[in-house]
């Protein structure tokens, strides 16, 4: 064969193999791999990719599907049937198939498992790389709503299992986002919310928000706060398409906000009223 | 209907449309997405999240596949045909179908386009929700072989149009790793590697080199190193799987390393036959 794909029981060419749109990999890049080189027919190091890869999985709580021997005799024997003796080995595990949601304990979930090999040559050694640098820049693509989600699938998954709605998150001292919402604070009157800047993805629920502010004459402040100030204010506005504007009433356990329902009330009644509008036919 | 999904042409039940295995969300999330509320088959303010969704494509090089009214007009149309009329509208671009390769302009590409809308429910505004505090680890996964490998994309794209082989990666002043390649320096006789923390991840092809090393009488040092260290290598050396240990001869476009290719013969040799001996059958 000129190359060889599993996915879920199933094995064909890997340009003929098809996974449900539904698969998490799709939505949230939820998922490990580990990938081998194969010189005639024989895969290198096998068993320390394949222990890395069991291991990468149990990290984010994927519990891949099949024994790591039943693995290993699989990818052994895709390497031997496949024409070319030098080779890809590849080998994924990913959270299964399911409708979206970002948390990950739900009825049924099984983790699928996707293995192929396919032709693929090592340069030789004594060819000469040549390289760029760039600065790995930690804040890469926040303010970008790419599908690269793992780390939004995990916060929200603790939150979960915390008996909670939403995570909110800093950077040191710095408050930035939910999870998979934006944030505001209401504080001696003032609509405070953290700047668009490249630590958060532009929330189009807080950007309306700033709007409403503006013609109610409610001041707003654009400026980072802090996990303290956080603590501290009036009340805590959760953001966004999948919420609107709740307010949170609990921090890790304590009680947070409920010190001016009147302002809360009155922009949630705002938005609303913007909302009924827009939605009237 | 209940729900419904297009996927390049295709339109069917969510649950039932399939996607390529070789789709590049499978393996590295490489796409960008948007959602929206639709109350009483009305999606909400549903120019600012298409406006968002042509803006987070064109950040990362996706071309969508649908001009902005066309796509409009369906997503319309679907919160319309479905039989809820509370329902999640989402749209996602990605970057296409293709043989697993990390950097994207290879021939024949063209990006995928997802829509679908399937029944959900807002929480009333008077809702209030428990949260949990998390510090969003900059470097959250580094160490895990996730396939949130929209970054590594990123620097290979780069490196490949700058006519290189490999991006260099740096944290501030300190070398990390290459885009999809673990790294070492040789100077004075040492063989120099990163430690294997959280902001790298564990090469197999490093550990073993360090093996090598050992057997070898080759003085090994683990310790972060910086940009002008690296610049003043006597050779740098590409780890990975892919590459073994290739050398490199160039960064940013001026000569790199070739001042001890003796000892990078000596390591590449004493890999090669480790290798022909794993490998022999």
């Amino acid at each position: 064969m000129e190359n060889i794909a599993y996915y879920n029981g199933k094995i064909s060419l890997m340009e003929d193999m098809m996974s449900p749109m539904n698969e998490r990999s799709s939505y949230f890049g939820d998922g490990v791999y580990d990938a081998m080189f194969t010189v005639d027919h024989v895969p290198l190091q096998l068993d320390d990719h394949l222990r890395r890869f069991y291991r990468s999985a149990k990290k984010i709580e994927i519990d891949i599907p099949m024994p790591f021997e039943e693995l290993r005799a699989m990818v052994l024997d895709f390497c031997r049937k496949i024409d070319s003796p030098d080779a890809m080995a590849y080998v994924q595990a990913t959270r299964g198939v399911g409708m979206r949601g970002h948390a990950y304990r739900f009825a049924g979930n099984t983790p699928s498992l996707w293995v192929w090999v396919k032709p693929d040559m090592l340069d030789p050694m004594d060819t000469s790389y040549k390289a760029i640098t760039m600065e790995d820049p930690p804040y890469f693509h926040c303010d970008i709503k790419t599908i690269n989600l793992l780390p939004a699938v995990i916060y929200t998954q603790r939150a979960e299992e915390a008996g909670c709605d939403e995570t909110i998150l800093h950077r040191g001292d710095r408050v930035t986002e939910g999870a998979h919402s934006g944030l505001a604070i209401l504080k001696d009157g003032v609509f405070c919310t953290p700047p668009a800047d490249n630590l958060i993805l532009p929330s189009i629920t807080r950007k309306h928000f700033l709007t409403l502010c503006d013609k109610l004459g409610v001041p707003t402040r654009i400026a980072p706060f802090t996990v303290d100030e956080l603590k501290n204010a009036d009340e805590v506005m959760i953001l966004s398409t999948g919420t609107h504007c709740v307010g949170a009433c609990e921090l890790d356990g304590k009680p947070l906000g409920g010190k001016d329902p009147a302002l809360l009330d009155k922009l949630q009644k705002a938005y609303q009223q913007w909302f009924d509008e827009e939605t009237a036919k």
